[in-house]
């Protein structure tokens, strides 16, 4: 996919013809997602870098590129080093780079489609320290000189239907733009792909795992939606299912259209929106609001419909797992099978299930010290044979058209030591603990996030990401706003779902993680409370639990879990499944 | 103390002669601080209000005065409705009244010596809405017209010895210039009295309760100090003791010598300090730097010789608690005693302890329904008698000269009820499991919040307060930044001390608090981790504990605490403290 020195000569040469001394080229595409298509993937073809955030600077003698603690072994592996140097993005963030490399005087190109307004600030703050200027780029000139580029993904956009999504689409428009008259703002920018696909019961398949449809809207506080998208994506029938208050144009009118905004108050998300679409709304003479994304919130907290929806999902999911799970008790400890191979036996489980659509991210099948690689992706050169003794991660999910899964087993090949045992009784006292808070409506999940940790904490362990992200309903498998970490996070409402993921990864040896997600809801027992439900079911290894380390309610929980995971999974194995449900 | 109708008649008088159509009056004085002397008193005086905290807005035909939760019940009965408006500071704050009642064209006076940058543009602003102006007043119209106002105070000001504060002021000062001097800043503005009092080794007694001398003073990046006072306070000596890089001015040579920093660099903490100052330092022509007080982290973090000092200070009082809680048995049941008479016999207790010089803020003694009252302050009016069935909750500390203490029981009077029973283990639950929590570096209150929630939560119970605060060593009983609360909160950092203080507060029925002092610690087992000293030793009362509900754990935790308190506590009553704390 790289261009290698190729594309960093070509890009350097378009640069110094256009008079730029630098060009800053960022992971992310105008919808600032966790997913780009193959024609948005700039970085990778620039760099080689694959992860999913970063940034390159590109100077004519120099170059950086940029990323987080998750890719700081993959970088350096991925990327010509001779080019780029390799730097921490909080440790050594761009502006401090740009700051100090970019010559006095030096003209620094960006493509204001591909950044944030909080980015440009940065950029042209440090491109002024260092004597120099920020130059917003009309037309992008990496593409000028992306020769094999891949054509925009134009994946047919289909109805939602309302079975699925639980919620009449003119009634989340009405909703929405009630508040915004109530407000006194004549429309809202939408460029969040779900968040349309939210607003519209509409899903598309422009990019890969996540059913979304790239585009933009303007949402007016009548409840119209001007919807602009590429003309080949409606499939046959959306526009009955639109209706008549939601009109199509093609991408190349929504800057008009935001012309048009002119003297209007307009909401937008200035932390999500490309600075390009800010400034021509300025430009336009409208008055802009910045604030969150009118449809975030009420697609985070899921309705009745999306609630059935995924409580359906999981259980089926449940037995593509429990029959994954007990041919890997077979196979595990036999050599034959590798990390790859379990990967695709799991997918092969999930392919049948009804409703079943994609993966909803790339497995991560980790054995041995793999497993202790938190992002670990596995590929021909690393695959790892499943071995007695070690321990097998797999973090998997599945996206069907009633909701969206993801679940973390952590499964013992053989017999494992008392020192796995110990680590993984603590990862799921954790989890117990999480799943079981019972907490006050205006909690948030940074207050919740130690719950799940003081087990290890106690035993001189912890693990180094969140413990918990949202989750979509036939949607990403990472939203928000919701999240159980350390920092941030707002308070959790009922509908929201979350994963409960804590883990505990001994670099080199093993990694453990146990996950479920979890919807949160009024409490069953004290209503004016909140709790969590328990959406996955597959069996959590007995064998890694030392039960002396459990407290009787701890004991409780898991055997009642494991009573639920006994009815609801349908295994091809009912056998294994009892054994593995058996109360400890 | 109050004014009543004369002074809001007399101030309205002399806001018409300067041409005023308002005036605000903040609670605070120069320093911020928790107490303010008599002389600062102005809120009291005008309104009658005796919080700690709130603000009111005199204009010449109508007033509000502004509070938080806690004063609901109490800003009304102190205040004359007829003139004044009671409001919630949050729900209707003080800069949307203004902005709803000033007068357009109406000059709103404010002194610039008591308010904080961020009130002055909130003022600023809400005035601009009005159509009026916000306007500084050079002396302030309330103090010309406060006939009987108390002389300022100037208790005597002297060395706190090196064997208690545990570090050479000459050393702290060498610290905290060379940070100065590292970041290129010329000097730093004190206004915080707590942070000159640590900084100089030197303590006061302005206010109430907490040994201040009320000054300010300017650190250079030599580490020599400038002290601005009123020189009837230094006691004989204390020059000597100051050394030769400490200088002595009268308040009055403050302002000149923020002249002398024109063209230099300033370090002030602009959430602290007056308005007055920087606005001084602006018009001298220095630049500004605003960050915190450097002097609240160093002193946050308490030494070895404060550490030493906390341990000694709390043995002490943990024979007085003792001696009490001994007492408390014997005439509690006997409808002999009521709140105030408790508090005054636990003054008694601790008055002869050595080395005590006060009270660390005024007992809270609350009997059966009053202990409800987060914040009860018995008086003569709402003194009630002890009686078998209550709860009585007593709330109370000391200012010893090796340390401050602050510690809540909750004692049965007679025999309590299985509600009661239930809801005080919870708390003792809570306060067991924060306890003895471990947690990594980087770890903030907030995060550790919920342990404390977690069994009140479970439940359906919650406490309306924080979990716990900073405490100071002979200095501020509530101190910054560390603490331990629902929101907001930095990492947890070896040497700081903090409250432990979950509760439980039913509403005319009774009120539970447990709370002892911890001190954040490198974790004996696992030292790259943290975890809490308990520094306070008193009986938890047995007969309110169920102990069934209690983990092995949490017992073994209870009866460890206990054989503790027995070995430290000199108790006049040996066999009255064996039984309170035998094991359960």
């Amino acid at each position: 996919m790289s261009g290698g020195r190729q594309a960093v000569a070509a890009l350097r040469a378009e640069l110094r013809r256009r008079g730029l001394q630098g060009f800053v080229v960022p992971r992310a595409d105008e919808h600032q997602g966790e997913y780009v298509p193959p024609s948005a993937a700039r970085l990778a073809w620039l760099t080689g870098f694959t992860g999913s955030a970063g940034t390159a600077v590109l100077l004519l003698d120099k170059a950086a590129v940029f990323s987080d603690g998750r890719y700081t072994l993959q970088m350096p592996e991925q990327v010509d080093t001779a080019i780029f140097e390799c730097l921490h993005i909080s440790d050594d963030p761009p502006a401090a780079w740009i700051a100090a490399n970019l010559p006095p005087e030096g003209a620094l190109g960006y493509d204001p489609w591909l950044h944030v307004e909080s980015d440009v600030r940065s950029f042209e703050e440090a491109a002024g320290k260092a004597g120099g200027r920020l130059v917003a780029c009309g037309d992008n000139p990496l593409d000028a000189v992306w020769a094999d580029r891949p054509a925009p993904p134009a994946a047919p956009v289909v109805a939602h239907d309302i079975a699925y999504a639980g919620r009449d689409s003119a009634d989340k428009r009405r909703e929405l733009a009630a508040a915004l008259d109530e407000a006194g703002r004549d429309a809202a920018v939408l460029t969040l792909p779900d968040s349309i696909a939210w607003l519209l019961n509409v899903r598309g398949g422009d990019v890969a795992h996540t059913p979304l449809p790239l585009c933009f809207a303007l949402l007016d506080r009548e409840g119209r939606v001007a919807l602009f998208i590429d003309p080949a994506k409606p499939a046959p029938g959306l526009g009955a299912h639109l209706g008549n208050e939601v009109s199509l144009a093609p991408p190349e009118a929504f800057g008009p259209a935001l012309d048009a905004l002119a003297g209007r108050t307009v909401q937008a998300d200035a932390a999500r929106t490309p600075a390009w679409v800010l400034s021509r709304l300025e430009a336009a003479g409208a008055s802009i609001v910045r604030e969150r994304d009118p449809c975030m919130l009420p697609k985070a907290c899921k309705n009745e419909g999306e609630i059935a929806g995924a409580r359906a999902a999981h259980r089926r999911d449940a037995g593509a797992m429990a029959d994954f799970l007990a041919w890997l008790d077979r196979e595990g400890p036999s050599g034959r099978q590798t990390e790859l191979s379990a990967a695709a036996r799991l997918r092969g489980c999930r392919e049948r299930l009804a409703l079943f659509r994609d993966l909803s991210f790339p497995t991560i099948s980790g054995a041995g010290p793999n497993g202790a690689v938190v992002h670990y992706s596995a590929t021909e050169a690393t695959d790892r044979t499943l071995e007695p003794g070690m321990l097998y991660l797999v973090d998997s999910g599945a996206q069907f058209l009633d909701g969206t899964t993801d679940i973390t087993r952590t499964v013992a090949i053989g017999t494992p030591t008392e020192r796995q045992r110990a680590c993984f009784t603590r990862v799921l006292k954790g989890h117990i603990a999480l799943a079981t808070a019972r907490f006050p409506a205006d909690t948030t999940g940074v207050q919740l996030d130690a719950l799940a940790r003081a087990p290890l904490w106690q035993g001189g362990l912890d693990f180094d990401h969140g413990t918990g992200h949202g989750v979509g309903s036939y949607l990403s498998v990472h939203e928000g706003p919701q999240r159980v970490a350390r920092r941030g996070g707002e308070p959790l409402l009922a509908g929201m779902i979350v994963s409960n993921e804590p883990g505990y990864y001994e670099a080199g040896e093993f990694g453990i993680r146990i996950e479920n997600l979890l919807l949160v809801r009024e409490d069953p027992d004290f209503p004016e409370m909140l709790s969590f439900e328990t959406l996955t079911f597959a069996p959590i290894d007995r064998r890694l639990i030392d039960t002396a380390l459990l407290t009787p309610a701890e004991r409780d929980w898991l055997n009642a879990y494991h009573r639920q995971v006994r009815e609801i999974a349908a295994c091809e194995d009912p056998l294994w499944l009892d054994a593995a449900t058996a109360p400890i």
